[in-house]
């Protein structure tokens, strides 16, 4: 186990109604803040006029600023960045998924810098403090909500690049299942994906004695692996979503990366993917992981024989621990399948023409990965895997 | 599952060599601090010199109060406020275990109030703020570093009570395996006992739908039973220690118990017996423990047939559930007893001559425990099972 520092300090206030204290829990950070969120889906449910009650009940002062797309855009971030600078506001209420989650971290480094924010992205600046952020979850995928980074892509380029600091960690975040009941089955099932890929890049890793953090992560896993189905066939299972949501937090809270090294190469690999063809983050990541792990699994055969094992219930055969971890890996495959993610390119129309500049794109500034380190042609075999 | 908040903001530093950067830490809430101790162990072990040393490198005034016991008293916890206030302190470091912490969390409290602070732990007052405290954690065990409760003994009249506040949780904790190797085996299993029974607390519970803690509380489980025995048998292995010191942190930082109802019966009725006969707390529960699940099993089989297939690998046998549930229970009591704790009242020399008096005090004001509500009588019989 390695040495590490666990400091979430976000609180997550979660169960049915509970959209109904963002008023109460926003105003001890200002009577003034920045509403953002995406399209329309949230004046459709009424979530909207339910936030702005609450926060009219509090006499707060609201500025507005919607349109977060998936994959969210540096451009609505300055956007963001302007309105805060301009009106003095000093506190961001995010009412959305990781998407608009994101571009309000991404507005709360800028606001807070003099130069411009896509710097950070970039590394040519480092953020030093955010304004304070509060959330409103309705997609449970990105665990966005707990966590201390953002994914902003700069159309310019179709750059999709990550930052993140300790203050960008939401101050609060209201999680109530009900809120996801509309979520179309589609959404579920991309962020069902994305839960499982923040857990499984932490999974496979090279440090020894993680036993904890492993067997933690096997749990997390084995509970959305029984929900999924469940969720996307009784879209209003209060008991399932909450599951659903909750493990969808805890997969990218940190608790379960303690100690240990993640590896992220799939994650990388698909930002490049929905930077260039702008594909949900989920159903990139069903296409790009278990071609990764076909590409990877022989670097340690015995973790993934433990994967097959402990999450997918597949005994293990002992006279041929490969054919074990291939079982595991296919497993994989037909549960993405299953609940409707693509699991190859093909399915999504994306061709082989942007596969070079991609995995040129991908590793010009470092190889990918931790697990296994992958350079430009091994990131190139790995769209080819996925064809 | 049920609605709840989930919000644990402290800092926890782990690994090799941390607590040398305690005056760090420390510093940043103030340049005055309560030095709260044990015995001389602390002093042997030279880790009393590196914190003094670390915390005059940045010019830190140091008060000290040393002489915490096991079940720790309110009389020290006494003098301990009388030197916070006589003196202006706003910070506490506890360099310890449980009872130097609770010790300290309980003067952090009393310190804050006019009153006397034995008030909070009669329900005659409630507990409004404390000051901050910084941990140095040395056996891993109550949780007490992450956690927002403390657990001081009265001496007149043997009382064992709890108390708790959101800002009684330490703001950092610096958790070292190196400093666990000089434990000795039977003060290890006695943690173990205590970490268990922390997550068995919570995991007996009547709440329908909690998947993914059940599965946490297991994974937990599994990993500390794994690594017990090597603890016990190679005390400066590295890997094991620090499996079962972050095992100690998650069974109490509330992760584990978020939407479901504990039970707490078990600790109850131990800490009658602690706050008469002062034995240690972790023997106690490895007692008192296996008689409550023997005396409450037939309330939800089920719950207990899961425990004994999932934690502790026993197959269920589908013609017979209650065979399987006491091959659960009866593979706890053989596993405490394996780690060097007693499994019965006799081992530690305890007769029935109290059990009256014990079932008396520990219901007089309600009955004990969620999972099944236990009155007097009923805790009489648990004594009696635990003979």
């Amino acid at each position: 186990m390695q040495d590490f520092v666990f400091h979430n300090s976000t609180k997550l206030i979660f169960g049915k109604d509970k959209e109904q204290l963002v008023g109460q829990e926003s105003v001890s950070y200002s009577k003034k803040l920045l509403l953002h969120y995406g399209g329309g889906s949230i004046k459709n449910s009424g979530l909207y006029d339910k936030v702005v009650s609450s926060l009219r009940e509090q006499n707060i002062e609201i500025f507005e600023l919607g349109g977060v797309k998936p994959n969210p855009r540096v451009s609505l971030v300055r956007e963001g960045v302007a309105i805060c600078k301009e009106n003095d506001i000093d506190f961001i209420l995010a009412v959305g998924g990781g998407s608009v989650i994101d571009s309000a971290k991404a507005i709360a480094a800028g606001a807070h810098y003099d130069g411009d924010v896509w710097d950070f992205f970039e590394g040519k600046s480092t953020i030093e403090a955010c304004l304070p952020i509060g959330v409103v979850l309705t997609i449970p995928a990105a665990g966005s909500e707990s966590s201390s980074g953002t994914v902003i892509t700069n159309e310019d380029g179709w750059y999709k690049r990550s930052t993140g600091h300790i203050t960008m960690r939401p101050q609060f975040a209201i999680l109530n299942p009900e809120l996801t009941y509309t979520l179309p089955s589609y959404q579920t099932a991309c962020g069902i994906t994305d839960m499982m890929a923040h857990i499984l890049e932490r999974y496979f890793t090279n440090e020894k004695n993680v036993e904890v953090t492993d067997r933690l992560c096997e749990a997390t896993l084995k509970t959305i692996i029984n929900n999924a189905h469940i969720v996307i066939e009784e879209p209003t299972n209060y008991a399932a979503r909450a599951e659903i949501m909750w493990s969808g937090t805890i997969a990218h809270n940190d608790s379960l990366g303690v100690g240990r090294i993640g590896d992220w190469a799939s994650h990388d690999i698909e930002h490049e993917l929905s930077g260039i063809y702008d594909i949900a983050h989920g159903a990139g990541l069903a296409i790009i992981f278990p071609a990764w792990m076909k590409y990877v699994y022989k670097h340690d055969i015995n973790r993934f024989v433990q994967f097959a094992n402990r999450v997918w219930d597949i005994e293990i055969d002992l006279n041929n621990l490969e054919k074990t971890a291939l079982a595991g890996i296919k497993k994989t495959e037909q549960f993405f399948s299953s609940i409707g993610m693509p699991i190859t390119l093909k399915e999504v129309n994306i061709d082989s023409d942007h596969f070079e500049e991609m995995a040129k794109k991908g590793t010009e500034n470092r190889p990918l990965g931790n697990f296994v380190k992958l350079n430009e042609e091994d990131v190139l075999n790995i769209y080819h895997l996925a064809k």
